[in-house]
């Protein structure tokens, strides 16, 4: 398998061709943003950490039978994947409220959700990702009735699973964003990253931030925070 | 029946309890709001109007088998209506993009959406009324599951009632706003009213707004338009 010309580069990483029609490189970029871009800024090794992050996440969330468009990592920035034909959907879901969500709902800050509660917002820079129903999602031509069915399915369980991984390891999943797409088989696949850029991550004895609220809102500490979730993954996985 | 203390003022409203403990008034003013109160102003005769327009569409909804709180206008401006426990919902259904959808989700303005576009607010003044989807509306304890799925039912027949009652005046139900309470029964039936206040209303061939966006974007004739509404429902009856 060889990485042959970039096929498009998004904010946080790159996507590459291969010699193998069916397979992508996601190459993890230092470059961390936020505000919809307008904040930017670079930590060394953040890309490294976080393909280890996600490689950990999805090769757990595999080994549960979720179908996911991971292969294998390749090298520290590196991750082969199946090209799929992604979901122009940020797919959300919600444990404990915060951030966007109190904002818009007037729920307290840090209100346990149960059941958890999902969302989703149509990726789209240009209209700040805005938050749309399911019909709004039907009617953009995003996603058919069944396909959005099967979606929220594999959130539910992506959820539940990474909630107790993460309880495992001292940490509260607070939220996060996922995205899928669909394979050359037609089948749903969870795509994208899985990692404290797309996860809200808080330490369950501190309360401490372990994930991109750390820049978002300027606490410092962010590369030691990702190390941290990278290092309590390792030493769960090795045990 | 005697009109007793007032209840609740609302924008374009008041509510006023009757000597009957299920039973209310529901007052129309000639007050006409928009963005969220921060723009009023009193039109003569509107309150009149709408309670006129209204109680046509209530009474031609009832004879189709849509269960509502409505039970007789009692003079111009005076509705009675069965006391119900209004869900905090703006109910909403889109015929053809218009207003915040094409701005939300960068649809062309005039597109027409087939099927409808369903779409509910979260009832709530300091926070704008937001935009949720159906899991922040049972997390809310805005309403349950199942009360939702009545609801969405609901909403849909009277759309499509609504539309064809349109179509034969010559005007396009763009897309309208409604709530729904819970009766002393436990019944979910259609509250609130229906008028150039909370629809809106195209001619068919001018493509001339007959409705609140007349208020909204100051395009003047505002009563003459509402006007126009009611003749022609009357003209349409009493055929």
């Amino acid at each position: 398998m060889e990485k042959l010309n970039l096929l498009y580069e998004g904010k946080a990483k790159k996507i590459y061709n291969t010699d193998c029609a069916n397979q992508i490189i996601v190459h993890y970029k230092d470059d961390t943003t936020a505000g919809n871009g307008l904040k930017k800024e670079q930590f060394a090794n953040k890309g490294k950490i976080n393909a280890s992050i996600s490689t950990m996440l999805f090769q757990y969330l595999i080994d549960k039978g979720i179908p996911t468009h991971f292969i294998m990592r390749v090298d520290d920035v590196d991750v082969l994947c199946e090209k799929v034909k992604v979901f122009p959907l940020e797919v959300i879901i919600r444990n404990v409220a915060t951030g966007s969500l109190t904002n818009r709902l007037g729920l307290d800050e840090g209100t346990k959700l149960n059941p958890p509660i999902p969302e989703i917002s149509y990726k789209n820079d240009a209209l700040g990702d805005p938050l749309i129903n399911d019909y709004h999602a039907i009617a953009l031509g995003a996603v058919t009735r069944t396909e959005l069915h099967e979606i929220y399915l594999l959130l539910t369980k992506i959820n539940a699973l990474l909630q107790n991984l993460f309880a495992e390891i001292g940490i509260t999943l607070v939220d996060f964003k996922i995205e899928f797409g669909k394979n050359a088989n037609g089948e749903i696949v969870l795509s994208d990253e899985i990692s404290p850029d797309s996860c809200r991550l808080w330490d369950m004895d501190t309360k401490k931030k372990l994930d991109k609220d750390r820049f978002r809102q300027d606490l410092g500490g962010v590369i030691e925070a990702y190390s941290e979730v990278e290092q309590r993954l390792k030493n769960y996985f090795h045990n």
